[in-house]
């Protein structure tokens, strides 16, 4: 059998990567996903297990010590991390893997696993990115202003990405996606067991 | 301004790639074309400098002393070959360039293109393969038995391909090869220009 891929999805703050990360999930439920760590509580809808697992700090700490995250990023003082085990049983297993991540994870995954397909999502424009941020209604002022100034950064890290997808209208950015990964998935060294079952060649 | 793409679509005898690949014109119509040149005659409603450039033997000889042609071969009698002169000039123009080819033209272009897209239709099976082939009435049953006896030695070649389509439901390969081309135009290298020109890094 083949080792499943591995599909990251990244990019700036307010980029859109949740929402179009969903939108894929939902189109493509044969993806396998990997449920990040979080020590930040849960925002108003989100479950815990389904959106992040939601821990506590020293929880958090222990695991990293174990070496049990394949990447992990502190955030606005909150820890995020992804599972190592849980994406190499997952590939391993033959299944694609799909993950949706901040600019940081998505650089330490590429580091990890770095045959995968790492998509970064940029916000259609700046101006458009700051309208996007004070939409959200979540965020204060200074972090706005503070996300807003990693930006320039966080598009710098875009050359290590083995794919770019521009967020102007959601639908073509979903499209977009779901290409990148259909058109991975026909990739002939993925399609040799096949070719063999068919033409037993 | 970025280099165009070159992809190149494949497969044995009755693979149905011709179909596919008129249908993958007509869906991505900025996708430029390559006349192929050939010394055979124009099956009915084939058009001279459309589906074919249709020149006699002297004149496709003296093209290939000249080495105009990035790849010819001769099937059944008949030399068919690509400009490789037609393809530079696309390509170093920007834009990307479509062709659908024998299995052993697309080897050669690997070799003059190796940075390509090649993708490699495979018959759904060796009964369908073989029910096509006599559908198409325009073969005799010597060329017929020829043919099915090379589909193993072509398929080998499959190996060389960075895609694999299964041409099962015609509509499902058109897809897919879409699919594969719009996800590598959405390869970051070739998207940095765009990036550049929105954001300013």
């Amino acid at each position: 059998m083949a080792q499943g891929q591995v599909f990251v999805l990244s990019g700036p703050p307010g980029s859109g990567k949740s929402t179009v990360g969903a939108r894929v999930r939902q189109a493509c439920q044969d993806l396998a996903f990997s449920v990040s760590y979080t020590t930040r509580g849960p925002r108003p809808g989100e479950a815990d297990g389904v959106d992040y697992h939601f821990i506590g700090r020293q929880q958090f700490l222990n695991k990293l010590a174990q070496g049990e995250m394949v990447e992990h990023v502190e955030v606005y003082g909150n820890l995020y991390g992804t599972s190592r085990q849980a994406i190499a049983q997952t590939v391993e297993g033959g299944r694609d893997l799909f993950l949706d991540i901040e600019v940081k994870g998505g650089a330490a995954l590429k580091q990890a696993f770095p045959q995968g397909v790492f998509i970064f999502l940029v916000p259609p424009s700046p101006q458009e990115l700051e309208r996007r941020l004070r939409g959200r209604g979540t965020e204060s002022e200074d972090k706005i202003k503070e996300r807003l100034a990693r930006v320039a950064f966080e598009l710098a890290a875009a050359r290590d990405y083995t794919h770019l997808v521009v967020n102007d209208v959601l639908d073509l950015a979903v499209a977009d996606v779901l290409a990148i990964i259909h058109g991975d998935r026909l990739r002939a060294h993925r399609r040799f067991p096949e070719l063999r079952r068919i033409w037993g060649v």
